[in-house]
């Protein structure tokens, strides 16, 4: 494996020690069969060469996989030389076909390999999964960047919006695809089949995307309450036992989980077409629907605040501001806080200040440290209310601080507010959310100590 | 339009007559949609600019369409400096990052315009339809090469054999894809319903592959003959009136016509696919069933005995021979040769051979110079008999000669014909085949003439 | 076969002369096969047997076919014996169980010979098809009166509305379907495929009720134009190059055509459900809509004229106006009637009076002469407006006298108007009818002849 | 109420209380919708009436329903007198008119009027849950005999096995349907979803019967388990846990559990029906099955042999061999009986020759005496094999002492057997069986006890 050992020298990483013989034997089977299938006989006998590749791949273990992928990586790439030439045609005249050219040369021969394997039955289930393996331990394989970016590419084409499926999840979809939804449900577990029952009626909505080749497989689903007035609290809306309410008579939908099912199309993103398609489906059922907001978590907020108080100022001096800070974390670390009506009351004074100028100052390379935040916010929703104990879960004390925040989704502003966010970084929020952040202990004037 | 200029300088090519200014409005109206697509705001109305784009892309006209292509080939192309650096990086050192770089930089924006519109409801069809409209004028047109390329590439991605559904075309099929059969059938021409009613009857079978973005539209049909016997002339096969034959004591299935449906994804290949698959289905559903063949026309045949006839020796003397077959041309050129019975047998003698020696012998670049047998052959068929007076409509007297062929897809051997056809332009034909080539007037002995 | 012999002297029929050997030995092979059908045999392998019966039945051929219909009167029925003594006990006691051996005394054994018959796969199909074939001959066998009783009751209780379905048909449907429509269309004949296609586009609907066990069968269906307008005349609702109008702008649903496509469900009735579903869809979906109306034939008017013309007063003196009738009818002969201005002027002045006259007050039994009068008056429509050539058709002209009428069906005035009808026989009409009906020449005041 | 009174007189019963003012003006209103449904304006108004009645049918409670019943059950009856006339006429001259005439008078308007209600949306739902209602409380009001009668005859005719769907229930089922089988299943219960879950397994199969009207209501589903060998104990089939085996290389299908879902349906018989096809189907599906059987539990078992045991002989002595059968069933009294070897011996020497007995020759007017036996003999299986501690439920042991029982479907025997069944009250079983009864305890020789 002369090339491998080539690239890894100019990657400079270290060889992996070599695999045992059994693994490197049942790797290079599955190469062989990706080479018949590359070859003549792949032209006629595809879809059998395809279908005995998955067969043969999918028998590779925790040992022989990663040898696989390297080989994989090392191989079914463009020839140097040829794509130097074509380079150099191009740069000499730069017509269409010289272009064209050097597009083929550039171009993948392991996208040719993967579009021939995605004709067996089962391909693109198995592709999506390989990429969900691979992306998995690419920080520690930088050779498979390869590997990642060919089936990135591929998948955004065959995953077009134009191709997907939107469709409604009740309880007359079919138990496979319900079981997917109870093991994907990433936001609020779903606690089994009665759970699961209750979000499908009358009240509730569920969608889901799919794509043809993945009948049985949501790509990523969208959880729906209607309700009268903004949803504050999201334990009455998980609540099993919690009475249908006649959705004729709601003025909201909220969206209170949106779950990503397929690690392996992580990047291909859907999540801000769902919304919009779902408002405005709703908006036709139910005319009388006004708003359309989540109610969503902040993950990032318990993190960040300690990180805050952790921090020195520029002399290494203790910052009073951060001792507040560090008392307030002390208390929320106690097991009883919310019961305590001195320590709650201290709390619900400081922490939606903090939570405000989290969600609209602190930033990462320009943009909200918040992944949800940045997610809805890039979709062009306006930041519009927090909520105080809006999750006393575990995972959203532990998290959120038990805080929750409603984006709303203003079908006519999105395009508006999206442009703000994307050319000036320029967050949309209610005026009570500037407020707010402006009263942080962290932003205001600091109160005189004596 | 600076660099549509420079383009045509390279080319050299005459600058197209201005469009007039209308025209050059409306393309430029559309260009700039697709320009406000690929922008931020494209990121978050995608589905709505992208639908707003189509219409006004739909209102073209044949005079604004041509500014619009034009328009299009120049513009959402690779920025050259950036591929030219990319290029130098890679070069220096051809590791995965780099070249995952030079890929991106020589990746067309056009292509990622063309996803973008494809989320249109109807989108699909659209581009289809926009590279037939490519194609018709490209010989003219060689700055569109590069659409073409784009769309090429992407309907290779998109059409995938993974993504394809093989239907059963029957009397239960809907109206609207019936007719579409009517009007696509490019071998024997469907004359309106009552025959293609009987194309769908017990003793027939017809199969297509859909898409699912192009529900209505069959990419590729192939209808089959369920008989007793290998047919050798497709008369009786095409009469409506012809009695319906009891499926299950058929041990030949007939492919009598295979056509492709959609001009825009030409290059994008299924034929060799659905012949296997539909032979396949039928092995099943028929056990019976021992010989999958064709029935084919010999389109090139005609053409190449007169090209033959008029040809020259080395010296420019007049060939024996030759005049022998201009004899027999003459001969075919007579209205009522089928029924004289002289000049019938005189044609019944040499023709078959002569059209044995163009089927083997007759070559451009190494492959047969007959389209239909390029097809086959490279499926992996064997050339298995030639049936004298096959086909005796006008199109089949015309192109043919009358003549046509049998085609056998042997599936056990289909792998292996293919390999020695693609590798060694070896061609399998049966030994009767071989027989007669031989003895035609062109390539035996020359008989002497006194 | 004594029983039949006893019920022909009842029934003081002549004895039918005796059925050639073969036909009496096919049919008493079905009566055999229904018998093992109706034994315990039939219990356990029910669904084989039925579907033996149903084969042996379909083999039956004219001349066999009404022994078997004899046969099959004769027998199945209900034991005299059995009657009288369970009508004595209901007489003495009239219990509930009293009444229930009564019913079940009397209850036709040919009825659960039916239901037998239709566990076999296409029984129904059958079933309906051989009431057809019954009604045909009922007049000249009254013996067969109790089959078609059995089956018209057993049908009135599977073809309940509740298990009928209304399904669209368009362009989309199959083509076994429309085939079925050009086939049994009896108001308007279809001219092949190309009107079939017009009466499926946009500005037009067609709608079905199918039953679940006869899928591919429409049982009755009907064609509506959405026009601007009432329509007065039919040839541009028939005319296969009529533009299409643009259904969004359209205020009136025309229903053109209904047709029942079940001789054998004759008395089963769909049509008044049907016109009032489909009306109550079409104005969910077109809300602009604002009237529904037929534009009908009337059937009977030329011949009712003849037969006025023919009459005589009481002492057999020729009555003027009468003579004055006969010479519009001689009128009516003329080819070229309708390019003679004369003529027409006379014909115009006259002609929509008798008809109106016809259509309010020509009773049979209480009841309009005109039977599409009976069937759109008793579901509860309103006679609107006369169509002075509404139908220049041949069949419009020669039953029609080239008229035709609108009915209204005003949803909220069917239920008053069907009571007003079926009470008192009172007929709904506008004004403009009850005026013309008065000034017919039958009804006005003789004029004075001199 | 005078008809209900003069009813009630004749049948002899007590006069109801008076029913409440309220609960008998909410009855009364149902009834006259009942009415104006079947008055001239339920033709024209008839579904929107059906629904109406329906609605208000729903909101009657557990007092004012018996009152609704009590008027429906006197209301919608034949005229008596029209009946006695149309039975005279009949006397008199028995031909098919006055059949038709008495039939028609005595069949049950409400009849009619359940066909009118089903014309609503759901109506079929309510019936069949109405006939539900009928039953339970049947033996206490005689009076609805004739509801229950009138409902059983429309459901024979509507639930025709020619409008049934056999349809197979797996995993891709919808949660509505599987939901269905959990709550319905009555021979071995569904421990929530992940029990069912395993029963839909590839070595599982379950199917049941549709009606297209009740299209999310199964009639009656059977579970089967594909093996190897005859399944002898119940438990393996029921362990969630169990390796799923390969399907493939099974000879066994196994029926274990069959239930009926529809307590309004009872006595429209599905059973032997759904037994066969389903055997049919897997026998195409698997060619390598050889043996169909069930896996059945003997309900009744344990109930005879305690009525067994209590029997005195003529002079009312003890009776030797009812003192050793009590001794054994004190013995299956004991708490650890199988673990006792002692115990367990005796027992496995005794019980299986009893129940042997019991199958064979304990009779209920020539009939087996036990419901489960009644059921697959009078389908015509075969008595097979005993399974000593076939099920060691506490149901199995509760009412089987833990044995269970083989019945064999040989589909070539089925129709000869259920003839010698039905006819001669024969029980088809294997040699094993008789011998084994011939050497009950009750039956054998009498051992000297000294």
């Amino acid at each position: 494996m002369p090339e491998r050992s080539l690239l890894r020298r100019l990657l400079r990483m270290p060889e992996r020690p070599p695999a045992p013989r059994l693994a490197a034997r049942d790797a290079q089977r599955v190469i062989d069969l990706c080479k018949a299938l590359m070859s003549e006989r792949g032209e006629v006998s595809g879809a059998r060469l395809a279908a005995e590749t998955l067969q043969a791949y999918k028998t590779l273990d925790e040992v022989s996989l990663p040898v696989f992928f390297d080989l994989l990586a090392a191989q079914f790439v463009p020839d140097p030389d040829a794509v130097s030439s074509a380079a150099d045609n191009y740069r000499e005249s730069p017509i269409p076909a010289n272009l064209l050219k050097l597009q083929r040369a550039v171009d993948s021969p392991r996208q040719e390999l993967f579009r021939r394997v995605n004709m067996a039955p089962g391909g693109t289930t198995v592709l999506v999964e390989m990429r969900r393996r691979i992306l998995r331990d690419l920080r520690d394989t930088p050779l498979w960047v390869g590997i990642d970016a060919d089936l990135a590419e591929l998948f955004r084409s065959w995953f077009n919006r134009g191709f997907l499926l939107l469709e409604r999840i009740d309880w007359r979809t079919s138990a496979q695809i319900l079981e997917k939804l109870i093991k994907y449900e990433a936001v609020h577990e779903i606690q089994g089949w009665r759970d699961l029952r209750r979000r499908t009626q009358a009240d509730r909505r569920c969608y889901a995307f799919f794509h043809p080749a993945l009948p049985d497989e949501p790509l990523i689903f969208i959880e729906v309450a209607l309700t009268k007035g903004l949803s504050t609290t999201v334990q009455p809306l998980l609540d099993p036992e919690a009475p249908v309410f006649d959705a004729g008579n709601a003025d909201c939908a909220m969206f209170y989980s949106i779950t990503n099912c397929q690690e392996g199309l992580r990047g291909v993103s859907f999540g801000n077409l769902l919304i919009k398609q779902v408002a405005e489906d709703l908006g036709r059922e139910f005319p009388r629907l006004k708003t359309f907001a989540t109610l969503s978590p902040i993950p990032g907020f318990r993190a960040w605040l300690s990180a805050q108080a952790g921090k020195k100022d520029g002399n290494g001096d203790p910052d009073p501001r951060r001792e507040q800070l560090a008392g307030l974390l002390a208390m929320l670390d106690l097991p009883d806080w919310m019961t305590d009506k001195g320590v709650r009351t201290a709390l619900q004074r400081e922490l939606p200040r903090l939570c405000a100028q989290y969600l609209l100052l602190a930033k990462s390379r320009a943009e909200p440290l918040d992944s949800v935040a940045r997610f809805h916010l890039g979709n062009g929703a306006r930041l519009e209310r927090l909520n105080w104990l809006g999750d006393t879960s575990a995972t959203g004390l532990r998290r959120s601080a038990g805080m929750m925040v409603n984006y709303v989704y203003d079908l006519s502003d999105l395009e508006r507010n999206h442009e703000a966010y994307a050319r000036d970084n320029r967050i949309i929020a209610s005026r009570r959310f500037d407020l707010l952040a402006r009263e942080s202990l962290l932003v205001r004037p600091q109160e005189k100590s004596t």
